[in-house]
């Protein structure tokens, strides 16, 4: 099997070519391809490519790959401030990618496409069911619903086999914060973790839901070999998750790692960042997802010892 | 103010012309733009430009008209056979528009966009529901969705004040058939109520949602000064219509037409149309539409006495 990961660069993308490359999926042949040449990973090639621009998407696909992972983003917190920059990466490449695999005749890979819950839109009922509406209120929210369309009608037309997957919020995230406003929901944790200080720009009554980067890479190995034939309304799937409020959060941390790592937490509110927040899912049924076998963690301590495993710094020293 | 119709030369575009010159709306310049040249009208100007091309949309907008009834479109029919063509008249001619208008600073005009009850898709409950999920079976429907959150996403970065108005099926339609699927629906009775024979291609045990052409001009002048302040969500609204069978359809025509009208409808059953036709809507709730005046018709002996009065061939003799 051929296998082409899009945004190979980016977290997600990096720990799913570790998984693959670590036997997750048998493969003859890897591609990881991203605006900036992702890490080297052994035994797959790597590509510095933009999707976004004219026939990259034709040289992606040229030749053939059965199984398209496409990850490649620009996050919410860009695609608000740049608006023509949103639509052309988060909606125009991924298009322009569909439209070059439909080109090519007979040609029908399996896509798996990383979309969001930021499709829904506030007010939401506690539980946000599968089929609740499509009201994004960000212009990232409303290319990911526009791509699961697209990508709904190029399936439903056999010009390609695609699944979108609905991410939770991804915590806790490795490294240093991107621009996602959904940044801190990481760091007020990772931070602690790392000995370091973090900053609380919200209340802690705030309740989300969230998965981890290690269940995110399970979601796209499952979707990578679901039977597709059962989805037919949509191709899109609300994917599990973890409801927890903040202090529920920091009440795991302070298990895990003691008061200590709870003391380096300090809240400084930031009314603009609770402005972008509050209105947030807290939970979702993500009942197909659950029955398809799509599974996230069930607490937040496991969360943190899944970073602790796979993304502590103490891991590479 | 200054009008634009976009499809102008279509029937909604005509009736719609037709009632904002007989005084529907106060107007001080009036643009009737399509493909190609609409018929003239008193007080209006005339304009065959494709909004495909690229440039269109930019001339369109540069006298910056205040209110934009946009009803240029592909229909069902026609974009399911041409994929391109669908994608690039329904999705992307509107996104030009939108863009058009948007690098114009400090320009925001009213605009309604004929959306459709295609944007929904089966299995539907008995009455949909105004927060119906998107789960469009055709690339017409998708290509409205996509469009209907474009515009909400536009109007709501104040970029535009948009209002996309999910339509029944308009019926009786006058004149000759479009590529529509649904071309049976109006032929049923336009064609015995002219004194000519139709076709009936499916069971008449199917039940549909319709509103007259005159209904529909009703909802396009009814958005024109609609508050928006309070469509927070989406800027999408499912038209109010009247449910009814073809079967009661049927009764109506022999009420008002006689038994010599309804012996001119022959079935022959077409199994593609049946297979078209029979997952659409029943019935939808239309509730926040009708809660914002929003008027369809409550019978089908009116909605064919509409046809009689504003379309039969009589009139125009």
């Amino acid at each position: 099997m051929h296998i082409l990961i899009l945004g190979a660069a980016g977290m997600l993308g990096r720990k799913l070519a570790a998984a693959i490359t670590g036997g997750a999926l048998p493969f003859s042949r890897l591609t990881l391809a991203d605006v900036v040449a992702p890490p080297p990973v052994d035994g797959a090639a790597t590509l510095a490519l933009n999707l976004a621009d004219p026939g990259a998407a034709a040289i992606l696909v040229k030749d053939r790959p059965d199984l398209i992972f496409h990850l490649a983003a620009v996050v919410s917190g860009e695609a608000e401030v740049d608006l023509a920059r949103g639509y052309a990466v988060n909606l125009d490449a991924s298009r322009a990618l569909f439209d070059a695999i439909a080109a090519i005749p007979g040609y029908c890979p399996r896509l798996v496409f990383a979309s969001s819950l930021a499709v829904f839109g506030a007010p939401f009922p506690k539980v946000i069911p599968d089929d609740f509406h499509l009201t994004p209120r960000t212009s990232y929210g409303t290319q990911k619903a526009m791509t699961e369309l697209l990508l709904s009608d190029y399936s439903r037309r056999g010009l390609l086999d695609g699944i979108a997957l609905r991410l939770p919020t991804i915590c806790i995230r490795p490294g240093a914060p991107n621009r996602a406003a959904s940044g801190f929901y990481s760091s007020i944790l990772r931070e602690p973790l790392n000995g370091l200080p973090a900053v609380l720009p919200v209340r802690d009554s705030l309740r989300h839901w969230f998965a981890s980067p290690r269940a995110a890479t399970g979601f796209f190995l499952r979707a990578a070999s679901l039977d597709t034939a059962t989805l037919t309304a949509s191709r899109a799937l609300t994917m599990p998750g973890l409801s927890a409020s903040i202090a529920e959060m920091i009440e795991a941390l302070r298990r895990v790692a003691g008061q200590a790592a709870v003391d380096l937490i300090r809240h400084e509110p930031d009314p603009v960042i609770e402005a972008i927040v509050t209105p947030w899912a807290e939970a979702c049924e993500a009942a197909t997802a659950r029955s398809l076998g799509f599974v996230a963690e069930t607490s937040f301590d496991e969360i943190i010892r899944i970073y602790l495993e796979d993304d502590h710094p103490s891991r590479s020293i």
